[in-house]
């Protein structure tokens, strides 16, 4: 792991900007010697620098978690394949056309959580091996890539997930294998996620400390106090 | 309103018994001088003397606010009519065959709503009269009478609601006429309380600021943590 930059937030948080191989990350740690670790994952090709990501990292952090978030597969300015563009464009236009959008869904995003999961886990051991950060394990964010880190990943003690109206096949099958404490987040009205098949997703967990928390809007408008919320979550499993 | 009875919990929070005509009530106030005030509701023949809601009353005073409960009518010792008690038992006899019981329920709690209400709304004029209670009003508990005091009682400014499954046809048509900040509570497999008419119920609600948290478990069995959540939902809006 070689960090590029840091910067000193406020007294305590510290933010590296770093590459693992040809990956991007990002780590905030608390001044605590000892932190409990969150891994922020994303998706929909948002590159970590995203404002309202970013936000949310540095809150968790001035909780006193480390976390970390990359840019997986798929995500920021990492590289794509023509196979990977032609895709992503056959599913925009499939969503815009509003007909059935499952197969195309499955092509484009089925491969880049078999992609982004190792990533996660290679970028796991090496922060577990840093000074400073110590364990259990959150993680948070991307629905299909938290279901199957939980499953293959036992340090992964928490998980909070966002949307999961869409979620590959296997990772829906994947989901009755969860068993870790699950925060399930979503947008009533989520432009990009069937409210149903979200419901039902977060019926499937195999969880049993699971909660579901929904508000209104689409996909962006998550209020702020579900980060404190959140916050409260990990408290509660990880420390 | 006569106050029978009365102890200091601890240095801030005082506990009074008291009568108010013929409904008997509790009222927990903080130290502070102008506290918001929270109306706590049930249902299902519970006394105002249920551990959990005791439990749950302290903890709002303890987080500054006034907190009042009644045994409304159909709750706790109040007298039942020789019809009420052969409505009940019909209504027992109905969800233990397991059998379509909306027409009995419909017998039994609607009216028990519209006596109810009237007694929450006279309490509500006593207990801003008293010094040291101000406003504005939450309501939590009962889902009916929550639905109800919300449309006729301008000073309620948020309600927390909980179960929902079953709720008289006249509330379940108010919901939307309902504007306040509203977080609805659910248990996931609550035994009287059917997940997909609560889940629709919240839909129908008016409020744009709505919240719902659902957890596993039967009816009786919230987490704690969920009252530390509601305290925080009244916290953003009645301070």
């Amino acid at each position: 792991m070689h960090v590029i930059s840091e910067q000193r937030l406020d007294d305590t948080v510290l933010e590296r900007e770093f590459v693992l191989g040809e990956v991007p990350g990002t780590l905030w740690t608390p001044g605590s010697t000892a932190a409990p670790l969150i891994l922020m994952a994303h998706n929909n090709g948002l590159p970590k620098s995203d404002p309202r990501l970013v936000a949310r990292a540095r809150q968790f952090a001035t909780r006193g978690y480390a976390v970390a978030t990359i840019d997986a597969a798929g995500c920021g300015d990492r590289p794509r394949s023509a196979t990977e563009e032609r895709a992503r464009a056959d599913l925009r236009r499939a969503v815009q056309a509003g007909g059935p959008v499952d197969e195309v869904f499955e092509s484009v995003v089925g491969p880049l959580v078999e992609r982004a999961a190792p990533e996660w886990r290679t970028t796991l051991d090496t922060l577990l091996s840093l000074p400073g950060i110590a364990g259990p394990v959150g993680y948070s964010g991307w629905t299909a890539v938290g279901i199957r880190l939980a499953v293959t990943e036992p340090r992964i003690a928490a998980v909070g997930l966002f949307a999961g109206g869409f979620v590959p096949r296997t990772q829906r099958e994947e989901a009755r294998l969860v068993t870790v404490p699950l925060l399930f987040l979503l947008q009533w009205d989520d432009e990009g996620n069937p409210r149903q098949r979200a419901l039902d997703l977060f019926d499937a967990f195999g969880s049993t400390q699971k909660t579901l928390h929904a508000n209104m809007g689409g996909h962006v408008g998550t209020p702020w106090f579900e980060v404190e919320d959140a916050g409260r979550f990990y408290d509660r499993h990880l420390r």
